[in-house]
């Protein structure tokens, strides 16, 4: 391919509305243009990336036994209707009436589909396991799409649907996935971590991400040495044995102290010298016509992704206003705890405070607090629950070792479904004793846009970025370092076509522009092996550059070709 | 890849609602599932064929010097009014509306998504000529969806844009398009015509479609044996040079000729003892605010489409109503002429009534017609314009020859465009003196959906698909006759493994179901080879059958792998 007529607009400058490396370096490179907020257009030397990395992952697909099919982008929405999820996407629906004022949406993911498909064409237990996949452009109407192509409104995603017969069967295909999706990214020369995750509104029992460790990451991860990792929003805090809170004796009451003015955790731990950790907080929230009253340690936040999820049923959550404080509980805000709450008003406590032989709490009155309260004699908890954030230092629930905590980029999701579609769509097949029964599921995404940001985001140095062989648009370049020097052309032509010949297309950079804009382009665009044609070439030697190393070898030109060959087979 | 683990849902029975081959033969042989009205998922089957049809495209462009993109799906209506073309798509676009209440369309064509990229881009005359495709799914709200994937509301198509310098370059890119084009075709095992088409909403001043002949075509088209062909739409009707009409002597005026209760063409010759092509019919139409008298040959009709096109800039064109007729000519329906119509009526003319020496008109009276009517003397036509449908045997405007027609589906289609986007875009580059001027562009679309079914439709018999190699969803299938007689299975296994170790994935139908079943399912999905291993296997004989022909041949066991590789080489 040649440079001059192969649309590759490198910029100078870095565009400011991009935020984090691989946005900037994508769109200085030339790979992607913005038409408009959170869509993008692939071009040559992006959409060469894109290829690759589609070509990996089916390859890894199909080495599993999946087979590819194309669903489409247009679904009626009684689809949603059917499984029950047309009100859980919310406004992140793009929904399109046709002329006849029927309602489609633009599919942010395909189950129902695949599920009729299923529900049709698997009739028996001999048909399953079978594993379903495609890579088709989805859209899903982010509120604020940021990133490139990172949270994009119009993205491109392979997602693999399996209908097996038991969940043992299902845990066969999960693990199957779960080894294809690690092969995927360290084919495509990435550092990884696979977590635990929420299954969101997919559903399901079990879920775990692929995370590309990335420091402009999206996504915070806590890991652990021995493998275990999980999504911070997910992760349960846990801490190690010792017993907090003052000691007492068990029938000795709490009692109260006062706390002028103190509404902060950190200026009554202060005041009455003792750690954060001492005092329990205690914050009250209204969900629907619901009261509920939520106890953390003093040191930790709670988490409203989890919060959310154990009040699900009741309605949207929010914080009681100080006026609602003020009238329920007696005492302005700041102030509130557990001790002689009004009934009715559950108490929801996080597992942590478990370990606490006695607190300090807020008394429900002004520049009060109770000291010596003890869980149980003073208050009674309504359930336990986890209700606040991990964080790094937290034990590893599978060894105890403490856990670092990192950000990434997620590239993959996969979900145990369970029966979830097949019940509600009524989507069955004979077992071996002759009885219908649903299907069970699991589905599995992998965003194949994103990977291209992904890879950037953790190969590119100051001067651009630095690819993989395995996904760069081309293996090498040639750099003819002036084109109109015809010795130096004819050499970078005669090599363009022996590379050709050995099935290997090289980027030419025929441009007749000066030599610091050509190698400045060329660190940009970061194309693993660079063949420089210029000076030397009077002395029978040319230049292989190696962009990772930054490092040059001179090479006496009919040696050349065979130490590329040699290069890009390794 | 196995039969049974692969979604492959035969059908026995035509399902009613397809009404050609391709589109019942797509749905029994399980290559896809309709979702909704125009609206279809491709199974594996299918999808294998649209790969490698998709596989031949990207060869054929990329042979030509095309760069591949992907451009997005979702595009701002803005700039379709950029472009002045919001208004002409009309109610085939679909629209979609985001949270922030900002219109968009799925994007039925890309040529202002390019547009913008190159205005941006493209610089000087020395980035030219360039051309970018991409294969993607397009959208049309077709209002009646029909002939499956032929007529389908989302499908998908490759679309290029080529950007040049001046006529000729784009002459030169228009030229290596139509030859790729037909190398595409060929390579997919297809007769086709290529022929003159009109350029629609796309505009441009020169396009031609690529028809693949299929009795079940939607499209008409006239062709002759030297190459040239033309949609019948676009066709000019053309005669043989003799003049028509009656030899009067010039000064000879017309005569009144009763012809009570003659409205039709062929009683009014019958009754004068003429042919049809003596008469000239008189259609009178509105468009607006104007009146149009249209003149043809009595043995042609109008062609509304062109009539329209000469009309487009008075508005909506329809037949004026009887009770219009007689207030403005006097005379009922079917009795109107051009002679004596009041001022202000233009009179459309098409050229074949030049050869008219005289001619029968109507007489803008009940019952009566006038004889030896001429052209000039009698009335005065104010345009000569293309009006009537061209039919088979009309003479070939290349070599005279008369031209047949036949039906074909129109499989791709390109446009010179000209400055026709650039200019209103105002997309330029700087040209060889320094000035800026708007590129000359082309664009070139091809069905890649449709493509499969168009392969069908010439090559299927009353069993089924008859796959040509190239296209094939498998090159070979082993039928193990039945697969629980171990020594069967066995071998059959061994041709699986044998042959993928050869780099050649064969299908195997690894079901235990009746061998009448499996024979009918394998004649109806259409492998182009069929190697079937059964009871002669105790002979040390499997049996080769080449779909396209019926034929068996009966071969050795051990040299059964060479055969197959030799045949699929050829």
């Amino acid at each position: 391919m040649r440079w001059l007529k192969s649309c590759i607009p490198t910029l100078k400058e870095n565009p400011h509305e991009a935020e984090i490396p691989s946005h900037r370096l994508m769109l200085r490179a030339g790979l992607i243009k913005k038409l408009t907020s959170g869509v993008y257009t692939f071009l040559p030397l992006g959409f060469r990336v894109l290829k690759n990395i589609e070509r990996i992952v089916r390859e890894e697909m199909d080495a599993i036994g999946c087979q590819e099919v194309l669903m489409p982008i247009l679904h009626p929405t009684e689809i949603y209707e059917e499984s029950g999820r047309l009100d859980k996407f919310g406004p992140e629906l793009f929904t399109v009436r046709d002329s006849r004022k029927r309602l489609f949406a633009l599919g942010p993911t395909h189950e129902e589909v695949i599920t009729m498909v299923a529900r049709d064409e698997m009739k028996s237990y001999r048909d399953l396991p079978q594993c379903l996949y495609q890579i088709l452009t989805k859209f899903r109407d982010e509120i604020r799409p940021r990133y490139g192509v990172i949270r994009a409104r119009e993205f491109i995603m392979k997602d693999a649907y399996s209908f097996n017969e038991d969940d043992e069967s299902l845990d066969k295909t999960y693990r199957d996935m779960e080894a294809a999706y690690g092969r995927i990214i360290r084919r495509c020369g990435l550092d990884f971590r696979t977590v635990e995750a929420d299954s969101g509104y997919i559903g399901g029992s079990e879920s775990h991400e692929f995370m590309v460790l990335a420091e402009n990451g999206e996504s915070e991860i806590l890991s652990c040495e021995c493998g275990y990792g999980v999504n911070l929003e997910r992760g349960t805090a846990r801490e190690g044995g010792e017993p907090r809170g003052e000691e007492r004796a068990v029938d000795e009451p709490y009692e109260e102290v006062e706390t002028p003015g103190m509404t902060t955790v950190e200026e009554v731990a202060q005041f009455l010298g003792v750690g954060p950790r001492e005092i329990v907080k205690t914050l009250l929230y209204c969900a629907g016509e619901r009261t509920v009253a939520v106890l953390i340690p003093g040191d930790r936040e709670v988490n409203d992704i989890k919060l959310a999820g154990h009040l699900e049923d009741a309605g949207a959550v929010r914080f009681l206003e100080p006026d609602e404080i003020k009238n329920l509980t007696g005492g302005p805000v700041g102030f509130s705890g557990p001790v002689g709450l009004p009934d009715g008003i559950d108490i929801y406590a996080d597992p942590l405070i478990k370990s606490h032989a006695s607190m300090i709490v807020g008394a429900n009155r002004a520049d009060t607090h109770l000291r010596g309260v003890r869980m149980g004699r003073d208050f009674t908890v309504t359930r336990f629950v986890d209700l606040v954030w991990a964080r790094e230092g937290d034990p590893c629930p599978v060894c105890n070792r403490p856990m670092a905590q990192s950000s990434g980029v997620e590239v993959g999701h996969i979900f145990k479904l369970g029966d979830k579609y097949s019940t509600s769509m009524n989507a069955t097949f004979l077992d071996r004793d002759g009885t219908g029964r649903p299907f069970i599921m699991g589905c599995y995404g992998f965003g194949i846009s994103r990977m291209v940001a992904a890879v950037i985001e953790q190969h590119h140095d100051k001067d651009g970025i630095v690819w993989p062989m395995s996904v760069a648009p081309f293996k090498i370049m040639i750099l003819p370092v002036n084109v109109t020097d015809e010795t130096v052309m004819e050499q970078a032509l005669a090599f363009e076509r022996d590379l050709e010949d050995r099935g290997i297309e090289p980027l030419l950079d025929d441009r007749d522009v000066s030599p610091g804009v050509k190698f400045k382009d060329a660190d940009l665009v970061g194309i693993p092996l660079r063949l420089t044609v210029g000076k030397k070439l009077r002395e029978g030697k040319v230049e292989l550059f190696f962009r990772a190393e930054r490092r040059i070898e001179e090479i006496p030109v009919d040696d050349a070709l065979e130490r590329i060959i040699r290069q890009i087979g390794t």
